[in-house]
């Protein structure tokens, strides 16, 4: 039972519906967690900036953070606590990301998590920062500090949804995910996602940040592991334009409040599907989430020699501008694909390739299908969602990766965001 | 002296006063070789189809062509044929691609090299083709079959123009450049080129075609070696979209008609120093010619390791959607410029980052110089040409790599553009 907040998941016109939902038929409540969301004064409009997510007592915890070379002061601070595999609490701001700001950035990123860890009564290494919003400006730390008490008292078991608000940014609605399994043992298990991040990039970049909150009993290394798995099936394989940010920053916290799960058990089997299926619905959410995508498209690439090899050609594709645009043209352009697949870095049999759109193969051999198939095609690109598949050989590597089109909107948006 | 008939070279102003000059300024004889160009009813609109470059007897020969993994039957043919080093004519045409065609197109490319090679009397296997146009459609060797007698019949010593007229697909203008150097002998050198390509990709690929035709006397493995030297500094640091073609090729053809020039010497050395320069002004008016680019940005990363990774950080900021959407909106988004260099997977320190666009420097030690700064710098980026500096540290590692803008012209024309 998989439940979603937003425009996300498998059906797609279910999706759509549920568009404004709000978040009440949705299990948001996580025992051994409170959450909060409120204002401090951080973004200039007034909007909730302030999310704050607290353990009962010191959980699990986990990261995956931006591969940028340019880390922004909170990703540092946070990988460095999350080492330890322990946490208490995750502070988020939005409004400020805290990047490129040196050694004042650092300080400020410091001060706030201690702010939060005094208000808590916790030690402060607990405290996992992570911000998102303007990039180059400094994060005005006092905010924080003036606003810790306030966020401690404002925690909440049903705060998610609050909490989902105060970290967007120029998002258009909250990105919210739940799951409820049940264990071999008997024991339900809640997985609960938040994350925030648009299609396209207004604040400088499209920072995604992504919280998975559960109540299943993981050991940290573990914990570690399940997250790895997940996020590369499903974050790791989006691309909207081939961007990745300062701040991107993805963290999960176990309670263990529903018992104790052990690595390698069919239960840590249904847990990792459980975080999968929420992280994949709240990236689908993400991609959506787009000033000018019309179209989610998942691009699967198969037939090569290894996994890794049918990713680098998947992500070619998916980042392909040329690609991008003519799925905004609803054109069946299979010469990109296949160009885009060639100029990948890795060995195939052209003359082996077959493309499909949906279920309409376009190229078999290697040489289009014809004018009528395309025609066909043309069909399924005009709904909102759909699958291409490029199939390149024999082999058993495959790979898929999640995009979206490139419309006029996302040009005028990126080129004028600032001015 | 570098001469150029459109809107390319060192100087930009006097560059757009020459967008629609006629080439008689231009040094377009070269010694030892005859142009054609005319119509064979490839295109269906009856323009210009079919080009012509015939050497008087065989010269040396060299060729860089695509590293796409889907190549078309022309570029394919043309490299094997290139191989020996020698050969008689280049065949081109233009409004059909000949790529994805199988078997058939490769006899298509086979039988329309014959039929020259008939009407030349010499070997087809001196006859290297190339294509540009649609892909997935067979190429109508028929149609150069029966133009075969008046195309050889039309060759003339000042057919330049006219080659350069009828390989265009949809090119706002021909692409010529030429340069005339004396060597150390006293001999006079000409070196004259002929391109086509629109920066943005209207016929599925934005092929890029390129010829250079000289009368020095070079060996096949000299001709070869500066070609790849002088390809690597401009043609291979070209970026309109990241996207490459199935049939890109560039031919160096030599005659030797102004006496012959040693490995390793100084006037080889000029004969690079041309051939690179001839190469770079049509790299440049290719970049130009795009719908939608009004600006040309050189992108120069320094103070890496090693050249490559300067090359890859130069190639990621240039292919950034994220960094060609802001040039298009004249905006000092720096942090855009340094979250690509960022995401090349290439170590450096953030922390010495510096950027400048043009003399302005608004990025020092990892942070922002301020609005002020950028501001000025806006200015500069309004303009039709500029640099844009990125050090990243005390290597000697440099490269650059030429960008052009993304406007929202981009993507209509890519989307719509088959349909």
């Amino acid at each position: 039972m998989l439940r979603l907040s937003s425009p996300m998941g498998r059906g797609f016109g279910r999706l759509r519906a549920a568009m404004n939902a709000d978040l009440s038929e949705l299990p948001v409540a996580v025992p051994g967690f409170r959450f909060a969301g409120l204002s401090a004064g951080i973004k200039s409009n007034g909007k909730p900036d302030l999310g704050l997510i607290v353990a009962d007592r010191t959980c699990a915890v986990a990261g995956v953070f931006t591969r940028n070379r340019v880390k922004a002061a909170p990703v540092k601070l946070a990988q460095r606590r999350v080492k330890p595999g322990r946490a208490r609490a995750v502070l988020v701001n939005s409004g400020n990301a805290n990047a490129c700001t040196g050694a004042p950035g650092m300080e400020a990123a410091k001060e706030s998590t201690a702010a939060i860890a005094r208000a808590l009564g916790v030690d402060a290494s607990e405290v996992i920062p992570a911000s998102t919003g303007v990039i180059g400006a400094l994060l005005p730390a006092s905010r924080i500090v003036d606003a810790a008490d306030r966020a401690v008292a404002s925690l909440a078991a049903d705060g998610a949804a609050d909490f989902a608000q105060s970290i967007m940014t120029t998002d258009q609605w909250r990105k919210v995910a739940s799951l409820r399994i049940t264990l071999g043992t008997g024991a339900v298990v809640t997985v609960l996602g938040l994350a925030k991040g648009a299609g396209m990039i207004h604040p400088d970049m499209a920072t995604t940040l992504g919280f998975l909150v559960t109540d299943a009993g993981l050991s940290p290394s573990l914990l570690r592991t399940l997250l790895k798995q997940a996020v590369d099936a499903t974050f790791n394989a989006i691309s909207v334009d081939g961007d990745t940010s300062t701040n991107d920053t993805i963290l999960a916290m176990a309670s263990g409040h529903a018992g104790s799960v052990r690595a390698g058990s069919k239960d840590a089997k249904a847990v990792l599907a459980a975080m999968t299926d929420v992280l994949d619905a709240l990236g689908k959410s993400i991609v959506r989430d787009g000033e000018g995508a019309r179209h989610v498209a998942r691009i699967e690439v198969s037939g090569l020699r290894t996994d890794r090899a049918a990713r680098t050609i998947a992500r070619t594709i998916a980042t392909s501008p040329l690609v991008k645009t003519a799925l905004h043209g609803k054109d069946a352009n299979w010469g990109r694909i296949l160009a885009a697949a060639g100029r990948a870095g890795v060995a195939f049999q052209p003359d082996l390739a077959e493309i499909r759109i949906g279920d309409e193969v376009i190229v078999r051999h290697g040489m289009p299908v014809g004018k009528e198939a395309e025609a066909r095609a043309a069909l399924i690109l005009a709904g909102p969602e759909y699958t291409v598949q490029v199939r390149l050989g024999e082999g058993r590597g495959r790979a898929h990766y999640l995009t979206c089109d490139f419309g006029p909107d996302y040009v005028a948006v990126n080129a004028n965001y600032r001015s």
